[in-house]
């Protein structure tokens, strides 16, 4: 059979199976979800051993540091993801949920209810916790999902779900409710995003290489997650004990993360007083600099920034600086550049702050407080499947709303037109 | 300058016209829309003189006479655009409406506001109305706009967006926040609908042509509308006072919209009683009627439906017609056929309502009544961009919210992470 019938098969499976999670009660959801918890738990010994195989095979590959790293189960990782299924298990069911009800002059009643989008297809890199994650997410609001993982967890992937599926079917879910792409071939990608009709969403969650290539082939609806180059402005009516611990740690606390602070803004006025104090802060914390001709003539320690720079997402201890005439000037920059995720004022001028946030575009704008907060958990969703950056459906963190679509019920008795 | 470059110069004006729409007030907005009446108005002859060239060229073209009509400007249409232009200015401000806030026990306070898009990029097909109404929601929900209408409509648009943009920035809406595309290529579909950075939405209106061209070459997100293959399914407790007049008017009233019913469903319990009686009304219409099986064995004055028929948009006096054997058939049929548009079931059995509605995968789904109130006038939203048949964003009719998006804006004083 041809990779993309193998594929479509696959998806009409989990079509099929979409149609009767929308009829399966909360009950039964949250019952599946504590019996995967214990499910991994109990098979952990097996999972650990087959993840070693996917580990042994990255090595022999060559692979980077960090990539074996985020491969890498243990059990206290596995500990993690039952954790992860029983807070699951725990929100709020997000389905049936009413939001909007009009009685029409004509007597129509219409209410507007949440529902599943049926099919959601998750596209994924080396991570197996995701594989965990998404399929909870998943089934607790009431989707099948197509999970496509990175090639290199391709062995624990499926051990894990061949478990969550018995666990899950054990308690009435339907088994292709959780369909795993064991293809490894990267046309996959490509097929699976133009599954029109047979997957309703394809969420993306890995590096800009992954978002272009879903982007650019998908004719299947797409979110776009991650990818953050978050700016912090400090202005002039800065408090400094506020701006030194806050833009400090939004790039040394996590440097890898998207809403790791990739650009640093100082209003020209302040620059002479701030910038060496944060430059030896920075330095002192293993950061690289690099600065456009004013900041470095302040602290020439500065490498010099281009104009490649102002668009990088480092994803590492480095920090593009750069000294702005005007709160009008930083605005520009963050909107010419950002990649609409996260930016920061840090001012004690309430005008510049409101100004700052209107006209700002993106998903998060903070005053005073760091790009760091933007986080599904942070944000006391209590979940997240991913942080859109784009301005349909969802924007920010995505919680398990994010993963439901509405349907309008009308009902009359014999209006016509 | 190339096509490609031409388009995205147009799109960058409208990327810096709208971040300054971001701060316009709701009073200069809707002057900006009375402005807008007054001088389309003002200026209806010349606009009408204008109109019959496109016209006259169409009709040398040899367009169809329903293209000539959706074309033709008259006095009556030109006063009710205006009559669309007060009703957007009548409406309430979409914008800045907080939808959710909460204080986490770091002391962040996240609140939810909605904001615009920013450029929304419209395609459309020969109704030079659509302009009007487009660039009316688009002011109102603060966003600029990129129009792109057919070509046989090009001298229409371009003196109507002309007469628009002259009023609009003299009440201080910037010139760019209107751009009409002027360029007929075919191939400016393509280019606008991958201006990623510069367009943030694409929403095309119009066949099933464009609205594939569009999915299938965009990387800017796009909303999908319009096709409807719409079902009305007659229950074995069917009251055939609802269920007679409610499916020949879905039929008859408007066949040329996507609200309007293309396949009746039949239980096969009073199929035998209900059918003769429909097929006479629909024949005495003008409707042709197209069976399965059963149907023209009851029916033999039934032409033969074929696999074709189940999935056609006929927008027109044509109807498939199918019996079924049970509530659960009926529901399988609509959701392999259907474009998720809108479907209904004819019962007084409260129960087989209640499955119908959970289970039909659609946009809307009736009790009752006619699949025929689609739209956003109808649902009481007061305007209406389009009805969505994606999951993503908005569902259903489109009102002014659907051209709006949140943004996340979080207050702290020095919280790190």
């Amino acid at each position: 059979m041809l990779m993309k019938d193998f594929l479509a098969n696959q998806a009409r499976e989990a079509k099929d199976a979409a149609r009767i999670m929308a009829g399966v009660t909360t009950e039964m959801k949250n019952a599946a979800l504590m019996a995967m918890a214990d499910a991994i738990l109990a098979r952990q010994d097996e999972i650990i051993a087959v993840n070693a195989e996917d580990v042994k095979a990255a090595l022999e590959k060559g692979t980077r540091k960090n990539m074996i790293d985020r491969l890498t189960l243990n059990p206290a990782r596995i500990e993690s993801m039952a954790e992860g299924l029983h807070q699951t298990a725990a929100l709020p069911d997000p389905i049936g949920h009413e939001d909007f009800h009009v009685t029409r002059p004509n007597g129509l009643k219409i209410r507007r209810v949440r529902v599943p989008f049926g099919v959601v297809g998750i596209i994924y890199e080396a991570r197996p916790n995701v594989t965990v994650d998404a399929v909870a997410l998943c089934i607790k609001s009431s989707n099948a999902c197509l999970l496509r993982g990175g090639s290199e967890a391709i062995r624990t992937n499926k051990v894990l779900t061949d478990i969550l599926i018995e666990a899950a079917t054990s308690k009435g879910i339907p088994e292709h409710a959780i369909e795993f792409v064991a293809i490894t071939d990267r046309d996959a990608v490509v097929a699976m995003c133009r599954l029109r009709k047979l997957v309703d969403v394809i969420i993306p969650r890995g590096g800009a290489g992954l978002i272009t290539r879903v982007v650019e082939h998908a004719t299947v609806p797409v979110i776009e997650t991650g990818t953050g180059v978050c700016h912090i402005y400090v202005d002039k009516a800065a408090n400094f004990d506020i701006a030194l611990p806050v833009t400090l740690t939004a790039k040394i606390s996590r440097p890898s993360v998207c809403n790791a602070m990739e650009t640093l803004l100082v209003h020209k006025d302040i620059a002479a007083d701030f910038l060496p104090k944060i430059s030896k802060l920075m330095i002192e914390n293993k950061v690289e600099l690099r600065g456009d001709e004013l900041s470095r003539k302040i602290c020439p320690e500065m490498e010099i920034a281009t104009e490649e720079d102002w668009a990088t997402e480092y994803s590492d201890l480095i920090l593009s600086v750069k000294v702005v005439n005007s709160l009008e000037d930083a605005i520009a920059h963050i909107n010419k550049y950002n990649t609409e995720h996260s930016d920061a004022i840090i001012t004690d001028d309430k005008d510049a702050a409101e100004k700052f946030q209107k006209l700002v575009d993106a998903a998060a704008v903070y005053v005073n407080t760091s790009t760091r907060f933007t986080d599904g958990f942070e944000f006391g969703f209590g979940a997240e499947i991913g942080i859109s950056t784009q301005k349909l459906h969802a924007r920010g963190p995505m919680g398990l709303e994010a993963l439901t679509t509405m349907k309008y019920l009308v009902e009359g008795y014999g209006q016509t037109r």
